[in-house]
């Protein structure tokens, strides 16, 4: 069996984003804390998926078993970062049974008449589930800012009532992994630029993509802001350099990983006689 | 390149079982259609994988332009049948932002107090997914008929209910595929034991499982019933022998791609100019 290179430092050390990170220091071409190139990142995230498979199989356990924790994973990013590659790879190799993913869209006129927590609660994970979250509550710091559609003091209050949402939910039991995937902007213009060179990918293309990208800086400018402010203990900001998508996978699983493995699980021991009820099988 | 063993006849055709089916005919070790063994299955199982994986793509993708087609696959069994794995390995495959999984429970109060598909309905999948029932509607014709909880005359209309809000699906769009795994009651046994036998299997485990297990016969004739009278050209079941993992789950695998291979899917054109867009990203 060949070794599987491993992280010499985990991410979650060494991608941890706290109020004071510097967003522009962070090169989204890095690979922090791991030493091997594309080949070595894929062997380990298909060694890392048993792993987490297997924790996340324990999460479930215990939640049958009067446990009531979670884990919720929030991806944030630039158009082509990478989040749906994420729910892919990395999520996707975890029991669906166990996952629950929402993608958050432009919000509904339902949705618009409600605190901007409000649908974002409605999806939180159930007991012994991994959520997912592709975008979140985050947006409405993020292109709210940057679009100015919210009043700037609003915004302001916002950080706050995040934070103390977020403290709720590490209290109520659900561990938060906060991930934004950090691109560059000419990674993002090599993306773009498949995806209008190959036919089956022109449906992930939007021509409103480019408006975006013309607010490059406004944007990085809003990511930094948000993580100072949001960036807690309880509710951990990760700033996930993705111009390489095999770093960004093995970056979040193993964010994924060592956040469950933080919240000791182990098989639930039987609430039964297993040898009586051997018998009882044996009999029937 | 080594051959993947293919099908000789599809599932789709051999593991139909229409208002003539006898259960008792069918055999729960057998694999209909697939000359290979274990192994030949589980490299049958990882090539299908691709290709049900781009068929969903496509599916989410169409969606997306304005398509309001989808898929629901009902998984009904016996405890331990295997609609776990079915989940894990087949559904499991594919990316987990296109698939609705939810798991039917013993109701709620608040579930009680509806018509017996209000629940239901609102787990429908939307446009462009994959649904996944872990049980169904069809606990209310099947456990409520073994263990008498609906008098007999309701449970008869109940059949006919089904046959309307499944052909109403059928007519909205959604493709529906119902599979019993079909498990003989010696392997249950066997299955069983090995939880009893395991400690990290103690939790699936459940003592109240060996009262079920005793009404054996009368669970295998609700279902017999169950699919004379509700298997219709529009919501077909499909009687997946089940004793043998592999083959359930490479029959499930290739039910599904069937079932999305008859929706002619096609990746969606372009609604802008490619070219005038790329001018536009290079420039950008």
């Amino acid at each position: 069996m060949p070794v599987v290179p491993d992280f010499s430092v985990s991410p979650t050390q060494s991608l941890l984003a706290g109020p004071d990170v510097d967003l522009r220091q962070i090169d989204p071409s890095s690979t922090p804390g791991f030493e091997g190139g594309k080949e070595a990142g894929k062997a380990r995230l298909a060694a890392g998926k048993e792993v987490l498979s297997e924790l996340q199989e324990k999460l479930f356990a215990e939640s049958r078993f009067g446990s009531d924790i979670s884990v919720l994973l929030i991806l944030q990013a630039m158009d082509t970062a990478g989040k749906g590659g994420i729910v892919r790879h990395v999520v996707g190799a975890v029991d669906p049974q166990g996952v629950q993913h929402h993608a958050f869209k432009a919000p509904t006129e339902e949705e618009k008449r409600h605190d901007f927590l409000w649908r974002v609660r409605r999806e939180l994970p159930g007991p012994g589930m991994i959520g997912v979250f592709d975008r979140s509550h985050y947006e409405d710091v993020l292109i709210h800012r940057v679009r100015k559609l919210t009043e700037p003091e609003v915004i302001e209050e916002r950080y706050g009532a995040i934070r103390e949402f977020e403290a709720g939910l590490a209290g109520a039991g659900t561990r938060v992994v906060k991930v934004m995937l950090h691109l560059s902007k000419e990674e993002q213009k090599n993306r773009l630029t498949e995806r209008l060179e190959r036919k089956d990918k022109h449906w992930k293309y939007n021509p409103g993509d480019l408006a975006e990208r013309a607010l490059w800086d406004e944007y990085q400018q809003a990511y930094q802001i948000a993580i100072e402010r949001t960036s807690t203990p309880d509710a951990p900001w990760f700033v996930v350099p993705a111009d390489r998508k095999w770093y960004a996978r093995i970056a979040v699983q193993q964010l994924l990983t060592d956040a469950l493995a933080a919240m000791q699980l182990s098989w639930p021991k039987a609430d039964f006689d297993v040898e009586a009820e051997k018998e009882r099988l044996a009999a029937s």
